[in-house]
């Protein structure tokens, strides 16, 4: 039996995804939405024997021998992460930049060779975790400035190292996956309940360094609050916090680290704070008959101090589209989850305020009430989107989303300005309408964080060109309405334009003089959120012009 | 009328503190808890014109003359933060490291000059909030590389600029004082909630300068999730952050800013998340037969996801000298309060938890009940502390408090070896045996942060000598056992040396490149955290050897 391999070109493990009548289903689906006679797939997946690699312009010294690889199955597994476009040039079969190896350390100390041999080869080192990045984080597109590129691995590092059950609290790898690390902890009653939608092929240190958004709607929003402690190879030398439940000492180390996206340093472990696995839980869902009116229910209950685990405001149409909604209202999925105590006191009050605020209710019943119903339907859903994103790439259907997060003073014009021009942007760049949808993934106190979905028919010659254009278009909508340019997608390459209109320019100054001292070579994942002091990377991958 | 001023050697304003009958009868308690016949107080508070002051070494420019003072009154109120030895050395008359010049800027305009002077004039600039630092983080202890130092009094700058009554923020300057601040919000049934010891005489600047710790004993600890947004003068120009209710586009901003202490720039501004005025309330005061056995209820009830306001346990030994104790049990203050629901189920599950690990629940009825029965006795102990402890440095009595966090799996040996060696430290260097209690201020699901309070009898000649050996021990014992070195109280100049034994070297490389970015003169707060690039502040003030 051989190990599944990951897919080169989609989601998940060669062989998984839709099945061929699904995928018929869907063609046909879209072709009516789009309004066309019927959807052809244009690309098949490519062999990876017809793709045309460059060369490998580094070798590793022998003493790393063992942990690199210059397989074309590997450099181009780790040539592009999980955005659209990745998938749209992966499917063409055009990988213009893979790495020129791909390392596996499988020890702290191979992660500190490695750094030093690039830094002596001026090899430029792209840390990779799960490799889901949707905003061209992991793409080794360096510019001209280095001798070649090294994908870092950390897949091998994948152990629960030490477990203190009393402060609920575990040291972890940075390479363990989702479902690894949560059946690492099961045995112990325990769980991180960090559950991104890229959970099963994603890893911790991957959250960490791109503030990964997860399970929790409300409170726990980010991984940021879980992270007790941290420990970063940086070119420098080791980084390593204090565990502490919290502290005032300073600014926080771990803060720094938090959000990095491999420019400073490769995670290595964390001190992760868990959750006793939930012994009680409801859920409910409630229909508005409009957005509007589920918004202001929804910033009701995040001023409410009730802290809904799940607090999913979904609109009409994304939440027919996802199978769970009747396709006139907008749908609430409203969950609440306790080891502790019963959480009926909770949802009870929570359900008032949503029917004070106009919120039809309906309320399954029984112990897998999380599983079941409109809930249940649009988790299902949620979890498999990224295999049918893949099916309609070849169908030369633009589809994507994007995430910000505004307060709730201006979140009503933020969404209806981004929905109407991200309308227009559409219609303009493709020639035809597309659909622009929304959900709340997150809801805090001061606002939400909306959610947005793209549609429409692309040419398929076009594809990359009109995603670029649409791309542009949005982030500009988003930082024009005081949004961020993103919630928990990270910055990676394909935000920064946005972002160096958000950020305060001297904290980019500051974080330049952050990489001089931790990677004075300026090695490390040149291009994302900053360029090295003295190089230019700029925007390169899929956000450069062609 | 004259306005009331603020005392140069104590808390709060000149007239105010303990009668003359309250002084008497203290004097009396503490003459019998340390075993002597009866204690005199050696010092009489200073008169200002009998205090020998150094000339001003600096001199403004004509367009600052208006927003600058040379008095002694200011000169002298900007010497000292609020620690013990300030305490002893101001009422000794000992005003070694006065600030030439104290600076009251009108305007972000008038601190942008201010910093531009001082950079040119080579004079250190140390911000200034209420001054109630208790690590000498105000005290202007620069060394000799410095043309002199400016005290830059962020006090005219107290101002509620916007709110938002939607999003629940405001924007507010930094020199605000917390009573000023409520006051403010108070009409728009809003509050911070944030309810430090030094709350009246402290600012919001200052607190998230310090990271302070507030009123909420669970979740909201710090001020630091209270932040939206943040507007800084820095001496390389304006650091603002946007307005987000979260976000996770990159390294946080504003986490660089929060827990700075002066060092980086002038906070002038923040959007700062707030509170509806709770209108339900419940609180409960429940006792345990030992510390231990409170300290796993409490455990129990941090990891419930319960998330009471009020969660302080206090040791018997301390429960008894506020007046809440009955001198054998340790004390449990409970509360829950809500502006949006009625908190009985939270309170009934709170209280089945701490009597599931022994507690003997008295609970208070009525609207008024967190100002009654124990809870209210201990809360209004708390709030004239300070004016205690003023009282006891005259009479010799060495009075102080340290805090820590602490992962719960450490935590009993933390306790114990602290208590334990805190008693052997008391009673090596002053000659007598001293007291040590413990509370809980905060609580995490991972860790508690213990705050000890101790006390011993020293002698006056060499109380401040006697101070820096305690300190210096406490300091150690916390780094040795896992802690931070302070939880809300800041690092300062009094918490370096325990600091550098925690925080990353590396980081604490970042923090001097972010300085040098920032900062390039090295003019601001230096020797707070760390000392500027290529000066060598190193540790001054209080915790300098005489």
């Amino acid at each position: 039996m051989t190990e599944p391999r990951r897919k080169i070109w989609g989601w998940g493990y060669e062989g998984e995804g839709l099945d061929a009548a699904e995928r018929e289903a869907l063609a046909a689906a879209l072709a009516r939405r789009h309004g066309v006679d019927e959807l052809k797939p244009r690309a098949p997946a490519p062999q990876i024997s017809d793709i045309e690699l460059a060369p490998t312009r580094l070798k590793a010294p022998a003493v790393l021998s063992d942990r690199v690889s210059a397989e074309p199955y590997d450099r181009l597994l780790h040539a592009y992460g999980k955005s659209f476009p990745d998938a749209v040039r992966a499917l063409r079969g055009e990988f213009t930049n893979p790495p020129d190896l791909v390392a596996y350390p499988r020890s702290e100390e191979d992660v500190a060779a490695i750094l030093d041999w690039a830094t002596d080869a001026r090899a430029a080192v792209i840390p990779f975790g799960g490799g889901s990045s949707v905003c061209g984080g992991v793409e080794p597109a360096v510019g001209d400035e280095y001798a070649g590129t090294v994908s870092l691995d950390l897949a091998r590092l994948d152990r629960v190292l030490e477990l203190d059950r009393t402060s609920r609290a575990a040291r972890i790898q940075a390479g363990i996956r989702g479902p690894a690390l949560e059946a690492a902890l099961r045995p112990d009653g325990l769980t991180l309940r960090h559950f991104p939608q890229s959970f099963e092929h994603s890893t911790l240190g991957g959250w960490i360094a791109t503030r990964s958004g997860g399970h929790y709607a409300t409170l726990y929003t980010h991984i940021d609050d879980f992270v007790e402690a941290l420990r970063v190879i940086t070119p420098a030398g080791a980084f390593e916090s204090r565990r502490l439940p919290g502290s005032g000492a300073g600014p926080s180390p771990d803060r720094l680290m938090i959000g990095s996206e491999g420019i400073l340093g490769v995670i290595t472990e964390a001190w992760m704070r868990l959750q006793d696995r939930p012994r009680h839980r409801a859920s409910a869902a409630v229909r508005f008959a409009g957005f509007t009116a589920g918004a202001e229910a929804v910033r009701a209950l995040s001023q409410s101090g009730l802290f809904p685990t799940n607090c999913r405001l979904i609109d009409a149409s994304e939440a027919d589209n996802t199978g769970a909604g009747d396709g006139e209202s907008s749908l609430l999925v409203l969950g609440f989850e306790s080891a502790d105590h019963e959480v009926g006191p909770w949802m009870t009050r929570a359900l008032e305020l949503a029917a004070d605020h106009g919120g039809m209710v309906h309320r399954p019943e029984g112990e897998r009430a999380h599983r079941e119903g409109a809930a249940g339907a649009w988790r299902d859903a949620f979890l498999r989107a990224p295999y049918f994103r893949e099916a309609m790439v070849p169908l030369g259907v633009i589809a994507d989303t994007f995430e910000t997060a505004i307060t709730w003073d201006r979140f009503e014009s933020l969404h209806s300005g981004i929905t109407e021009r991200m309308g227009a942007a559409l219609r303009e760049i493709t020639g035809r309408p597309g659909t622009v949808t929304c959900r709340f993934t997150h809801v805090y106190p001061d606002g939400p964080a909306p959610y947005f979905t793209f549609q429409a028919l692309g040419s398929w010659d076009g594809l990359l060109d009109q995603w670029r254009q649409i791309k542009a278009a949005a982030n500009e909508m988003v930082i024009d309405s005081g949004g961020t340019i993103t919630h928990h997608h990270a910055v990676g390459r394909d935000h920064r334009p946005g972002w160096e209109r958000q950020r305060p320019e001297l904290f980019a100054a500051v974080l330049r003089a952050a990489k001089q001292t931790l990677d004075p070579a300026g090695i490390l994942n040149p291009g994302v959120l900053i360029d090295p002091a003295g190089r230019s990377v700029g925007v390169t991958g899929a956000m450069a012009a062609e």
